[in-house]
């Protein structure tokens, strides 16, 4: 069991991390909240048959009714109507301000479960018990949350921190090989960005972690936390640092939207991101071709892809890049790795070098 | 021309509030935020044509280039469809992380422009340009914005401190005086809940202020914004002594709920609302009976209701009190005047106690 604790004032919570923690999930957070006697439990039907039984349970044990908001399964239900559903449902069960909402699930479901909680009379207690990869490293430190808009992604959202979250090591079983190439994805990014000695024992342990060993799990899980952490202890609200969390993600969501959601993961489309912002950093002369490559090596025996389909005009990926909710007055910004473990922002760049490395 | 600065650490702003502030608007935005080139409007028809050529013209001089988002009149549109066309236009102008959102107008403008500001982009920088004296002296101190669900009042929104805030005195003239007696009945509630000595300088200068003396009005909107400053300082999420504010509103909520929104206006439903908590504080022996007659004289000459409809049911009302979302495990709360300038919270009143004072 590890823990990692999120510094954030009167906003810090813990992560938990290791596994069976699903049956201890009452229990933790009436650790939390001991006065509570109810919880509104957010899942999808796939997720809810593997995991809710257990979950419920332990809530009953530990004195708490749990109450079922299940959402359809898949990022187009990750919208304002869906949303409105959950309050719906929050209303009739007459969930106070003191009643925490509980995500089990992955990104889709906390995202929502946390713009439900981050608005619902302003805000009520989350939880987020994450049972994917990318949820365990990413999406439960931050807190971030948001729907998409018909027309972008997390286009409506928030920053709302949650009082706990639990992640489960167990629940990464289920996860079909492509999920799990997906959340690493993320993990390496966290070496490139800010820690070389994590990436290096990535490098050395990548099998036995495509293998879920369990010690090689924790510790992953619990390295992609801290670092995510130490930036966002820093800037919670994105001001600035936050954004190197990015990396990857410019190129990524264009990809993302290009080629419609649903067709690449995120985690594919960030690697194909990270790979191409390498490319602009070694032609302009700040990144060393093998620390290049190095990236390039880690992220094919990872399983992910590195180069931008043939298929996507680049123009159309240029305009796409533009409309990036972290574009501010149209200057596209890239984070390039000057090393493997450091990375720096880069404002203005020219389009034709962008072009010539996608 | 006075201000108040409302200390919220990294959220902290400043109200303005003097005549003719409309006409710089453009200039008090530009240097709050130095470096925009573009601003969204939201406001409704019926300002929109007596103040958006103004405020249009304020913020070209200052370089700003506006954009219209015009939302339909009334409490009923104040829903999350609405906000949800404030999203598509931002989204089509290509609204950035650094673009503001300006509320021109009363509550309910102020109240979706500021959700649709706090949600957009996860947040996006926050003007308000009060229009009514309500708008003025409540809902633009303290960073509630939200949109009604089609159950209940303010059941979806945030807490988002908007950057600066021009409550203009000359906007107060168009004011029916209906919507003047509206206003007025939150600054007695100011008086009442902390401040007796504002309470003897209102019993002294109301009829000034009905007919709008400049002096008068000013010093009103001020001395208002500084108490719920004070207030919310201390207590910015409401977790305790934030609620005092909420003197009047319980039993005010419950008779807008009842009889259908729009048939009391806000203030007048709160003035019920105080005369009743008042009632039940002389009858539990706090409050001395020439205190509860001086509250509700003064709220008398202020052409305020002071009694809860006998149409309305009373198992009713307390029902509707129980659904409040500031109740907390169904435990009924008020806050009762123990004298002019004090209050206090009372838990789990008897319901007949509570009757016997509708």
């Amino acid at each position: 069991m590890s823990s990692v604790f999120i510094d954030l004032g009167s906003r810090s919570y813990t992560i938990h991390i290791g596994r069976g923690l699903l049956a201890s999930a009452g229990q933790i957070i009436k650790e939390v909240y001991p006065f509570i006697s109810k919880a509104m439990v957010v899942t999808n039907p796939t997720v809810n048959s593997l995991y809710g039984h257990e979950v419920f349970n332990s809530l009953e044990e530990a004195g708490i009714t749990p109450m079922l908001a299940e959402i359809p399964d898949g990022e187009e239900y990750k919208a304002l109507s869906i949303a409105e559903g959950i309050y719906d449902l929050a209303y009739t069960a007459e969930l106070d301000r003191k009643t925490p909402i509980i995500a089990l699930g992955g990104g889709v479901v906390g995202d929502l479960a946390g713009f439900a909680a981050a608005t619902y009379l302003r805000g009520v207690p989350f939880v987020q018990i994450p049972t994917t990869l990318l949820a365990q490293v990413d999406s439960s430190v931050g807190g971030k949350v948001a729907v998409n808009h018909p027309r972008g992604k997390n286009i409506i959202g928030a920053f709302y921190q949650p009082s706990v979250v639990m992640a489960d090591l167990s629940t990464l079983k289920t996860l079909d090989q492509r999920e799990m190439r997906a959340g690493m994805s993320e993990v390496i990014k966290y070496g490139v960005i800010s820690d070389e000695k994590f990436f290096g024992w990535l490098e050395k342990n990548l099998e036995r972690a495509m293998e879920q060993d369990s010690a090689v799990m924790e510790n992953i899980v619990a390295v992609s936390c801290r670092i995510k952490a130490g930036v966002v202890q820093e800037d919670e609200t994105e001001q600035g640092r936050r954004a190197i969390l990015n990396f990857g993600h410019t190129v990524g969501h264009a990809v993302e939207s290009l080629t419609g959601y649903g067709v690449y993961r995120h985690g594919e489309a960030v690697a194909v991101g990270m790979a191409a912002a390498a490319r602009i950093s070694e032609k302009m002369g700040l990144l060393d071709s093998r620390e290049r490559q190095r990236l390039e090596r880690l992220l094919n025996r990872a399983g992910l892809p590195v180069s931008v389909p043939v298929s996507l005009d680049r123009k159309d990926l240029i305009s796409s890049m533009r409309r990036d909710k972290k574009v501010i007055s149209s200057r596209l910004t890239f984070v390039i790795p000057e090393a493997i473990g450091r990375v720096r922002m880069v404002r203005d760049l020219d389009e034709g070098l962008i072009v010539s490395c996608l």
